[in-house]
């Protein structure tokens, strides 16, 4: 099998772009992810997104020049641009394929008036399980356990939009106080407003190509995809956990790494503050239990001893749901090149990236991907 | 690289069907499927779809304790299908999995009123062009050339009605004239209703795995996928024609065979009756300009030299998007296992799936497999 890399990475910038369109964010996310990785024709296209029409990928691929070849749309939830890296990935390490694209695409700020809304055809969307109340769900059984404060739920926000101050083409950052982020409207208690992700438009991509020691190559050094059960009632854990971890010990066996400790820095999952918390306990970034302290601690803050989400993750980048994956993933190969300006980790080696899919009504815990990444 | 072979495939019945849901329809397929392999976990999955909700893969598959595996949803509007089962043959080609499960399935009836609608960011669709339109645009080119008649036009939908009364899953049959479908409902002139297919409902399946001799193994002997250009300007032949010769000459080259004459049964993309006659012309199956006539002298039909559609086709069998290729591909499996019943062709030992995803608005010429199969 082949040794992969990632050979060049591009984005649009993000947040509500509604005068914008579909092509126009592709073309800021392909036109610089193929001109950082030298411009070659790519044999094939992956295309995450998940409220795109029909026939997108080949309507906004064509309009950039590429055309004839394979070009195959995924969808798996909020996972769909990570997912279309896999795929990617494994037509290159298995030899299908020399050079490849992977895009993710979303235009959410057309696509809905205000938050998703569940399908009528999900029981529990019927429900009143809509995304913002599963994530509370599992807020307030951490405020329950006693496993977080309300304040560490807040910090996860404070810390994340900070980090965003330093990336130019994040949807908001400011810096906030924990007063701040508490005293923000209700939105699923005990999750407020600067605790749930935007509604996003964007687009990310990334060029892979077998590894040839290249300065500027981050080399993928394993990774993982999984569906899940929606509830398993035989765990302790809280919805996703068990999922995320499961992905988590897969993707680090075939990247051979001893433990979640040897990673330098992480973009995760954090569509609600919650998820960031829970996500980083259940990598095994942090200890059960100590993810919102960490958070509060200023564990996983840039200049900590494991920054998390330097790029200001989904709650301050923004989450286009389709490119989410592929933001994370350009972030996390701008981190291990040494690019990322004022929110560089300093001597980043191992870079991981962990994207959820909870489908529409977030039930179904349906996909977890997890990719390791190495330093050139 | 591993030589793949089709263990098993399965559907549902095809039809409108909203009093089923989408689980019911994959537990059809599915159940039918594994069965027929012989009932063996797979490793993975890939699920064609096009207007089923997020997540509905997860969901319909977790319905029947299919979980934890990678489960990837495909769109390439109606090739979708096609496309899981390529992706699905990829993985195990490449080693990448041992088993896999390709899976198609749509409810139509429950997601439109009546016809797909064009999307409102298609400025084709927009104008008018939503796919009767387009493939009416297709069938008034051929009849102005002389490249067909009326009449023969309307063969193609009293051969495949003839062809589905021996199908006991198809959606419509029916002994009809040629009066008969020229005397039907005009949908978009010179197409009337009996030379468009209907609006359906259904799943079909098929697992893949590497090919070890065995009585029932369908091989894969060789398959393309392509994207095309809308409109290439320098070309003499109507929408969609260059990228089905080009998918096909790609996967006849692939499956190492000389000529399209050697192949004894296809199922291929007659979403309208036009769309037989150009696709046959296309993949070389009958000469240039004499698609129509193939059809009027009953070449094309079971008893003929080279019988097109004996499932019925698009037009009868039904076409729920994502699923049809999947449906396409049953049905050669049953063929060349020597399983078709009442509608076999006799000694099929090369068969072919041929399958066009035209984007809602149909303008995109987006999508075309092809896939090569061959007797046990």
């Amino acid at each position: 099998m082949t040794q992969v890399a990632v050979h060049g990475v591009g984005t649009s910038p993000f947040g509500r772009q509604p005068e914008r369109d579909l092509i126009d964010l592709t073309a800021d996310a392909v036109g610089e992810a193929l001109a950082d990785a030298g411009d070659e024709p790519v044999d094939a296209v992956w295309v995450g997104t998940v409220f795109a029409p029909p026939g997108t990928a080949q309507r906004v691929l064509r309009a950039l020049g590429i055309t004839g070849i394979p070009i195959i749309t995924v969808e798996n939830a909020c996972a769909s641009g990570t997912t279309a890296f896999v795929e990617a990935h494994e037509s290159v390490r298995t030899g299908r394929y020399g050079r490849v694209l992977a895009l993710g695409v979303e235009q959410l700020s057309t696509a809905f008036g205000g938050a998703i809304t569940p399908e009528p055809s999900d029981p529990e969307g019927r429900a009143g399980l809509a995304l913002p109340a599963l994530y509370a769900m599992a807020a307030a059984r951490y405020l329950h356990l006693g496993l977080a404060t309300a304040e560490q739920l807040a910090a996860v926000s404070v810390k994340n939009h900070a980090h965003a101050l330093h990336n130019p083409r994040a949807q908001y950052a400011g810096r906030f106080s924990i007063a701040d982020v508490l005293a923000s409207r209700m939105i699923a208690d005990p999750l407020t407003l600067l605790q749930c992700c935007p509604i996003s438009d964007g687009a990310a991509a990334a060029v892979l190509a077998p590894a040839t020691g290249g300065a500027r190559e981050v080399g993928v050094r394993g990774l993982a995809l999984r569906s899940g059960l929606p509830w398993n009632h035989r765990s302790p854990h809280v919805w996703g956990h068990d999922l995320v971890r499961d992905t988590a010990v897969e993707a680090f066996a075939a990247a051979g790494l001893a433990a979640a400790t040897d990673i330098d820095v992480a973009e995760v999952h954090d569509a609600f503050t919650i998820g960031e918390i829970v996500t980083t306990e259940a990598i095994g970034l942090v200890a059960p239990g100590e993810g919102g302290k960490a958070a509060a601690a200023g564990v996983t803050a840039l200049g900590g001893a494991l920054p998390v989400n330097p790029s200001g993750g989904l709650l301050s980048r923004g989450h286009p749901l389709g490119a989410t994956g592929l933001a994370q993933l350009a972030e996390i190969t701008w981190q291990l090149r040494g690019d990322a300006g004022g929110r560089q980790v300093d001597g980043a080696r191992i870079g991981l990236v962990e994207t959820m899919g909870g489908g529409v009504s977030g039930l179904d815990g349906n996909a977890c991907a997890v990719v390791v990444l190495e330093a050139p």
